[in-house]
């Protein structure tokens, strides 16, 4: 068994309301000193050592990641 | 200016409905051998350098994260 660690982020292009959002609660909430926030998705997958790189990326693309607004990568983690 | 990332996942022992779907529709949709799917949640902040450890493992745990069902963790991404 493999572990997989898909990170799915808005484009940087891509307005990112939801970030937006955590900026305003921390600065009502008194946190001073973040200037950005970006929220996206992280998947965590216990996959079969038989699958390739190559289906890892097609299982991200077709259905973990929207490429139209967003970006993904995937990595392996160390078992 | 530091770029952090701090990640929230379910905990192990809460059940992760959106993971089950999506190890269902992988199937569904001919991709064989992925076991288990979990699904979190992954923050990009741009933060001053002065926020210290403390500031943003106190930011994740009372905004970013429900200690309740999540953990999380925070790390800083070299620039």
């Amino acid at each position: 068994m493999a572990r997989i660690v898909v990170d799915v982020m808005p484009k940087a292009e891509i307005l990112d309301p939801q970030g937006q959002a955590i900026v305003g609660a921390l600065g009502r909430l008194g946190f001073a000193g973040v200037s950005d926030v970006r929220q996206g998705k992280r998947f965590e997958l216990e996959v079969d050592d038989t699958l390739d790189d190559d289906a890892l990326h097609k299982i991200a693309e077709e259905l973990l990641a929207n490429t139209v607004i967003e970006e993904f990568s995937v990595s392996r983690v160390a078992q």
